[in-house]
């Protein structure tokens, strides 16, 4: 099996580095190639997702994805900058699912900003489409106002949209989360406003009728933000669009206040995956050696259980992980009084030893 | 000077009743008319903004607004559903600046999800554009799509879209808020994946040439929803459209834990304007008398200060509000052990007492 490794920019290389050690003490035959990608694909080759880099990605059975971005490459015009390799690699192989874990380790609780009774125990599956929605329609752009009352005007637009059977293969993969988990799932719109999200609440609700052992409730994306912070303990598995996804993912990721803990998977119709740490490429801390690689270990571990048909291989580092915490370990970003502070590499080890 | 008082549904009514008490003992000359709205709009004469409902809204200096929605409204066609009153009023009226505080009262820290020491002291002002983006972009609904990989399918689709005046407008009214706090301004954005945001982006840098004393910075959307968990005491002044800004009001008023405490205004471009509480109309609530009526009390000093420029008699409700809070009284929702419980009436009836 080939895996493609994508370290990218920031902390991106040194957390991908702890993660591939954990794969290959594993006992399997992984065929890994490592490609440059984000700024570092823009450095390399001119462009943040080269050509060679898209082939590796697509020829894959998994991609380990790092981190993208870095000061240096803000500058640049949109379509050059970091983030369009990640948004490119999405488009290009297809990925509309993205599951977004936000759990608490209970070792971490003292981390978040949230009272500990209000977050001990979180355990949420975000499932976010990611290759629809106002993200990706066309047509958008800047433009001269063809009617309204701001007719004439230069004007910023973009066009929200989905079509019925990418609401479909995305409610399909929330609603099987949720059977393997609570059983209770709840879709994200914002039907009282838009067409767009009424009709994939119509959708969602006759998705549900093939998953009656599932309780479904739609809940408002302003009321779901509010939710999140009240009571967050209450959600099972959550599923909605594109661009809601995008925050309430990161939202949800920050109630742990350990995001340097939480992986992500993004998968196509196949279960071929992209897999990359729920937290982004941070550099202001890249090449200090201190960067929490446990979120990019753990998302190897979804990698090994959904691409790569490993379950075993994955129970195994997901109690290794837990093991090292267990033992007190911490990076930096997740360090409290009475416990260790070790490096990116000692942490990666540690989890190697466990294993 | 006239204001229109629309109760609206749930405990709309019980709240407005408990404000208009307190706008009669100033001491001011007000003409007050009130208006069905809402669902009871729909119900008193089959839209939930009835002409005559509009018609007293736009003769009136400023409207006094409840909260709309009730559980029997829900399985009405869109168009005559409860909400629709409250976007008719904003587009018919121009009301685009949506001002939305989230202030944690010192006795009410308690309240909050979040500890005490990320949270007290906690005062944002959240500056929501209102009439625009992919709330009434044109055109929208569900079709059969003409182009992209889903051609031939059913979609429902929506338009985002923000003109340059639209933008500069409220961007003039966040800066201007600014001034009078602590200088800073955050505008909210997605501008590395949206043409309106990138365009949004440019034209809020370029208003900002007017505003040197103040400190703009701009932010992405995901990244906001997550500082508003981990610091949100680090932001002043935000500004967002109306999508992100709907989802980051809600968010930011429930840190405080005591959404029944904020009031909002939503402006049009002389001063007119909306005011209501941030909160819906608890329909589960409604007519038990355990209300809190602040939220509503504290819009109406909103409307004292910004529409009727009476700014001294809005500090002195504001400081009635206060000084009952100090006298422990608590409506249920806010109630906590060594306080005093009290109903709507009662905590109106305080307010009054204390000016
Ligand atoms: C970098 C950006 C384009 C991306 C997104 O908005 O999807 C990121 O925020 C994410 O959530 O993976
Ligand atoms: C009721 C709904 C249409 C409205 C909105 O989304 O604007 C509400 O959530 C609000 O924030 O006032």
């Amino acid at each position: 099996m080939k895996i493609a490794i994508l370290p990218g920019d920031g902390i991106g290389p040194e957390i991908v580095e702890q993660a591939v050690n954990v794969l290959n003490v594993l006992g399997e035959q992984f065929e890994m190639e490592t490609a440059a990608v984000g700024g570092a694909g823009y450095a390399a080759h001119g462009h943040p997702l080269p050509d060679g880099t898209l082939k590796l990605a697509k020829e894959a059975d998994a991609i380990l994805f790092g981190a993208v971005g870095d000061w240096q490459y803000d500058t640049l015009e949109r379509s050059l900058r970091p983030e369009q390799a990640i948004l490119g690699l999405r488009k290009n192989l297809g990925l509309f699912a993205n599951l977004r874990p936000a759990i608490l380790y209970p070792e971490l609780a003292g981390a978040s900003t949230l009272k500990p009774e209000v977050v001990s125990g979180l355990d949420i599956l975000l499932v976010r489409e990611l290759t629809g929605d106002v993200y990706f329609g066309q047509p958008r752009g800047v433009r001269t106002a063809p009617d309204g009352a701001f007719k004439g005007e230069r004007e910023g637009f973009d066009t929200m949209r989905y079509a019925e059977s990418e609401i479909r293969r995305v409610a399909h993969v929330a609603f099987q989360a949720a059977q393997k988990r609570d059983k209770r799932l709840t879709s994200v719109d914002k039907a009282n406003v838009l067409e767009t999200f009424q009709f994939w609440r119509d959708i969602v609700t006759d998705v549900h009728k093939e998953y009656p052992d599932v309780a479904l409730d739609h809940m408002y994306i302003d009321n779901a933000a509010m939710q999140l912070v009240r009571a967050p303990k209450k959600f099972d598995v959550v599923v909605t669009g594109n661009m809601f996804g995008d925050i309430l993912s990161d939202q949800a990721a920050m109630l742990t206040g350990s995001i340097g803990m939480l992986p992500s998977a993004s998968l196509d119709a196949n279960n071929k995956g992209l897999y990359e740490p729920s937290h982004g490429s941070a550099p202001d801390i890249a090449g200090k050696g201190i960067a929490n690689p446990l979120a990019t270990i753990l998302s190897a571990a979804m990698m090994l259980r959904f691409s790569l048909n490993k379950a075993e291989q994955a129970d195994r580092v997901e109690n290794a992980v837990k093991k090292v915490l267990a033992q007190g370990l911490r990076t930096a970003d997740i360090y409290e009084a009475g416990t260790t502070k070790v490096s990116t590499k000692e942490m990666g080890a540690a989890v190697v030893k466990a294993l």
